[in-house]
């Protein structure tokens, strides 16, 4: 029998069952580190050690202004394993030319010299501001420190914070072939919404034993229905970038057919409790959005229409004042690019339909009411096939202005 | 000989050169009315006519949620002549179904029997409210009443305004053939801000014999390079579009050859400060944005690049403060999907180099101080080619979210 569920960590709701995530999985350890790279003298500096190698896979921006780390990362991870991830966060060692591709292969080094691996088998990241060096001083005294712990997972998700006002984890468990095996991910980043110090960064570990190729797959789904559906405000980091580490610690066969199946499962019930968190963790925002469009003729579609609408500034900010102002839906899904007949679109505030080809002339104070939660679920039906996605995002406040307007670099 | 010369009119420059811009140019008339549809009580229908039928070319918007007259103008510009537009603001037609197609309809047909010529010679809009019938029994009222006059061309321009804090107008005469012609242009909107009531309307007119095909050549190039290259906040509206007319009431051949070049930069020289206008109209915006990429392989990858720059809230929101952030401007260009090599980009704020391939050492103080005028000057040069476009937006304030969160349907 195959099984899956999940539990989620997150300082909204409490719930202690996912702390230390990425540590849950067998034969992992992790720690974090104050280095001294930011002011404010919090941790800076983490590590995530695979006991054995480990098949990998990743997902990078796509952003052109692509960080020194990136780059290194991309080429460590070709191969389909690593062994470990090094990170730093208090400055993103992007735009940073030739210097800034040796600092980030220093960082491969240094910690592939503690820990006995080859550098091409580490994974290295950096969030923080642009255009400036790091400092590699502090590193070379820092990453020879490094004392990873198998209970060490949530130092490691909180060392690499920076906006963030809550460390983000969830855990996932599934049992395949008669072996119960866990799924660890943590992440960091407030919605992208300030992009010298919030990058997107998830980490990924499992104890089960998945080929590489199967992972690579399993690991873009979830990642495409996940993390890649939040957007705050449509900007994207030059640093962003998820990674899975699957060592099989756990035992048993290679996953395939059922089991592979119920594992990417298993990955998507891990990854979209992130994804909902990076979106609520958007500074000034007061809530979280969920929009799902239904009716599309592909995935493509629907995902197209629901990052449109989800990222709308004018929708945000009428959602900020519980104005139900389904036009701004109407306006903002008019430029994905997804061609539809507005005769046969259908658009709901909750359990409310507001709009079936002409206004459906719900009461105003009845559709407010929908959105005066923390959460505000959207649904926009383009009537012309059977394809869904949804988009997480939040709202859009005065004070993300003020904050965005009063950090200086 | 053949030369071209430009005067606008802003309220903030107060150059009263190019009031009444629309009747300029010979053989227009034009007049403002108030119908009733506002309850301020502002003007709020406005017609546009030619004393003789006029080739005409128009763009309208790419949102799918298209609204009705948009429907009907398409067709009615399809085979290259106009005699008229009738404009309503305060209610924009739109998400109305097919009550709205035939009020649209009707809007042309009581402007056509007003003007004794067919509805089809009629263009229609609408900008205001999304979703609400348009109030017919007031425009079967107005329509009839409308006395349009030579000089009527600055409460036409006036009766278009929603949102906007000043009328936006502009003139351009140019001579070909030993002939002087005049080119007259108004818009409406401020930034598409506001979208229930911020649609961006323009309407030129030119007493100069433009063959149809090529008026619509014309009229796309310099309509690609202005309107289009305004953007305030990345959504766009349901009845955006603009309009031409050429009458050849001015007498002379039909342009062509060189006659024809220089309409072309006559037509260009008359949109680009209404572009510059509404980008400056934005509400809650303290100064305008000027980015010009340089240096692209191709027009089009510097268009791209540039918009994407000049919408991006991250950058919008520091330049608000004068914090002169390029890291934001390398990581918005990013995702404009226009592959460079970071290493070949420059940029510049106003004439100080901040980038180049890695920071220039610029001193913060001295790159903030040029960020505090009424327009700042953004430039990057991505180092692959020739082409170069240029894009105008906003700031973004705190008061632009006060705007649009507490404006209530």
């Amino acid at each position: 029998m195959t099984t899956a569920s999940a539990t989620t960590h997150d300082a909204l709701s409490a719930d202690p069952s996912a702390e230390g995530a990425v540590t849950r999985p067998q034969g992992f350890s992790a720690c974090g580190f104050t280095a001294g790279i930011k002011e404010s003298g919090l941790p800076d500096l983490a590590l995530l050690v695979s006991v054995r190698p480990a098949t990998a896979a990743a997902v990078f921006t796509q952003n052109q202004s692509t960080a020194a780390p990136v780059h290194i990362s991309k080429a460590n991870c070709a191969n389909g394993t690593l062994r470990a991830a090094v990170v730093n966060s208090g400055n993103a060692n992007c735009a940073t030319g030739v210097q800034g591709l040796a600092d980030a292969r220093e960082m491969t080094q240094l910690a592939a010299s503690l820990l006995g691996c080859e550098a091409e088998d580490v994974f290295v990241n950096s969030t923080g501001i642009i255009g400036h060096y790091l400092p590699m001083d502090l590193l070379r005294e820092a990453i020879p420190q490094l004392a990873p712990a198998t209970d060490g997972g949530e130092d490691f998700a909180r060392s690499i914070m920076t906006t963030d006002t809550f460390q983000k984890e969830s855990v996932a468990t599934f049992e395949a072939n008669g072996i119960s095996y866990t799924i660890g991910g943590c992440a960091k980043g407030a919605g992208m919404i300030h992009p010298d110090m919030a990058t997107m960064l998830a980490f990924f570990t499992t104890d089960a034993p998945v080929a590489a190729t199967d992972l690579d797959a399993a690991f873009r789904h979830a990642m495409d229905r996940s993390i890649n559906m939040v957007t705050v405000d449509g900007d994207t980091s030059t640093n962003d970038s998820a990674v899975i580490l699957a060592n099989g610690a756990a035992g048993g066969e290679t996953l395939s057919g059922e089991s592979l199946d119920v594992f990417c499962d298993a990955l998507d019930a891990a990854s979209i409790p992130l994804a909902k968190m990076i979106a609520r963790d958007g500074e000034g925002a007061t809530k979280r959005l969920a929009m799902t469009v239904s009716g599309a003729k592909s995935w493509e579609d629907a995902r197209d229409v629901a990052r449109t609408v989800v990222v709308s500034p004018l929708l945000k900010a009428a959602l900020s004042k519980y104005d139900p102002n389904w036009g701004r839906i109407l306006m903002a899904a008019g430029r994905a690019g997804v061609p539809y007949d507005l005769d046969r679109v259908k658009i709901w505030i909750s359990d409310l339909c507001v709009f079936d080809g002409t206004a459906t002339g719900v009461p105003e104070e009845e559709a407010s009411a929908k959105t005066q939660g923390e959460e505000v679920f959207l649904r926009m039906d383009l009537g012309q096939g059977q394809s869904e996605a949804t988009a997480w995002g939040c709202d859009l406040t005065e004070e993300y202005v003020r904050f965005n307007a009063d950090y200086v670099t």
